[in-house]
């Protein structure tokens, strides 16, 4: 396996044994359902007073073709991170998540695993003894769960996971685990002609499966890291290899790169919510025009999880450093959002 | 260089000196405008009855959702090639008469260019001379035009020379020699739901710069051969640089394969004129259900150019082939097209 696809998981992993779930059970003391003014669904219902205002006048502002701010619906494209800007990502990342369960589920065809090599402690139920192995055990982890098989029997095992597993705190499934506010957003932007990505460090294949669904974002809208692909005939019938390497990082100052290759256009809207996405929102502020930048602050440690600046998912340094320098707007969930799961609405 | 790179450009290029213009001057005698019926503006109207038949019918089809063989919307996947499938090919590619061109226009800050090295025979017209130089001029060419600068001067540059430069046999611009018969075609399966994309073995930043104008294709539904991108920071603004080395090829099974990244879903249509686009077509037209392939046969000399098996542009050899066991309609532009450019009806 190649080195760079060892460099790339491990952005997955780093120090997951030392991530402890934060979230207490049962959070949902939410009242709030849907607003109605003047007989239509309120906008960004989920959102507190103050930065609903923020957003709904810049949108104001730049789709009024009689403003100097006014930004062409061709040119209205919005990026947004994933992992803990549209859905939880502690205790680990859930794509994490899903090779752990993957190897539980291979593990009766590969009885070797309970006895030696890197997924014995896995089985044991031993995540720290697992880290332990380091990037060779987690480069294996990847490679094992999300390589070696054509593109539909890997859309087939997410598909079936998203559909059984549950979150080890909320006992949710992960996609039900996605954010309420930013649904609205995601929403309030495209009901102005905006067009939604999403530009995340996880796997572009992952994320395809089950985001459409979720958030209204079409396989072709979404930027992600990519392993290699080959394409090979089985017989008549020809079928996409996912490749053990690592083809592109989207993550970093690889977001910017990913956002020119898939998308073309330079963002005039981005959301992220820790330093890997500092580069997306440099890139996107600093264009010319009005832009708007948001940093998702995970500070509710009673409804979903509180971490910043210690964090070994999702850290945030820079990205608050900087947020006055660029004008970017940093949403403390607990005070911005009265909602934070579409469950707690039902 | 990497020679990746040098492989990919020698793919623009073989035998370019051997390419002769075998389009006929002023062979503009047509009369057909626009035709009505019931007042509307007749579909595909630049097409003959029967590929023209065969088109709507496939189309009314998919779109019925009381057929057997319904498609629904999210999946209206169409897919096209770019150089002699939406516009011409020939004599040579455009972008390498833009390469060529933009040589000869930086020759002024680089007077050693005129008395050794690989574009001194270029700068004296001597295409033949300059090819003699093999992969290493090839390589010289496309890495001076298109790399070594950040992907804002680039477009510039692109603009610029679409603007000005006009091709040697007819003297329009480039991006007025688009194909009518299928900017029709591509409007007719966009106001039928379909998400019309191009996926070309062309550079994806020489593309994005004007397709979106000649197409009505945004830069987002775009998939091209990538070069290596790095993001940096030039003072306070952020620049993404073009690197001499080839990220992504596009062409051939790379086709498939871009279409899974950059598109993420199996197409139910595609267009293609050459074996480049063989997989492409193969992996549309073997998809479960209702899947509509076309391959353009440049059969018309007087109006365009004659070429298939035998030509070293665009090349059709297996498409031919392979045409009835895939059921790919075989378009005859002699036969088939009452129109081939835009300004032949103004």
């Amino acid at each position: 396996m190649k080195r760079i696809f060892i460099l790339y998981i491990s952005l997955f992993f780093l120090t997951v044994a030392c991530s402890a779930p934060q979230q207490e059970e049962g959070a949902t003391g939410v009242e709030k359902k849907e607003e109605n003014i003047s007989g239509a669904t309120m906008q960004l219902a989920s959102w507190e007073q103050e930065p609903r205002k923020r957003i709904l006048e810049w949108v104001e502002q730049v789709t009024d073709s009689a403003s100097s701010s006014y930004i062409p619906a061709s040119d209205r494209i919005a990026v947004f991170d994933n992992d803990g800007t549209l859905w939880t990502e502690q205790p680990i990342y859930f794509q994490v998540a899903f090779a752990i369960d993957e190897i539980k589920r291979m593990a009766p065809d590969h009885p070797e695993w309970s006895s030696q090599g890197p997924f014995k402690p896995l089985l044991e139920g031993d995540l720290k003894g697992f880290m332990a192995g380091g990037e060779k055990s987690l480069g294996a982890l990847l490679a094992t769960t999300h390589t070696g098989m054509n593109t539909e029997e890997f859309n087939q095992r997410v598909k079936t996971w998203m559909q059984t597993a549950t979150h080890p705190v909320t006992g949710k499934h992960y996609n039900e685990m996605i954010f309420q506010p930013m649904l609205e957003l995601l929403d309030f932007l495209r009901s102005n002609g905006f067009k939604t990505f999403i530009v995340s460090g996880g796997g572009i294949d992952f994320m395809r499966v089950w985001a459409e669904e979720a958030y209204g974002i079409p396989p072709y809208q979404i930027v992600g890291s990519m392993s290699g692909l080959s394409y090979e005939m089985d017989g008549d019938q020809p079928i996409l290899n996912k490749l053990p390497e690592l083809f592109f990082n989207d993550d970093k100052a690889g977001k910017p790169v990913g956002i020119a290759r898939n998308i073309g256009k330079r963002p005039v809207f981005a959301a992220g919510n820790s330093d890997g996405d500092y580069e997306m929102l440099q890139y996107t502020s600093t264009g010319s025009g009005e832009r708007f930048g948001m940093y998702i602050h995970h500070t509710d440690s009673v409804r979903e999880s509180a971490y910043d600046r210690e964090s070994h998912i999702g850290q945030l340094n820079r990205g608050l450093d900087d947020a006055d320098k660029y004008n970017w707007m940093v949403v403390d969930m607990a005070k911005d959002w009265k909602v934070i799961y579409p469950y707690e609405l039902k």
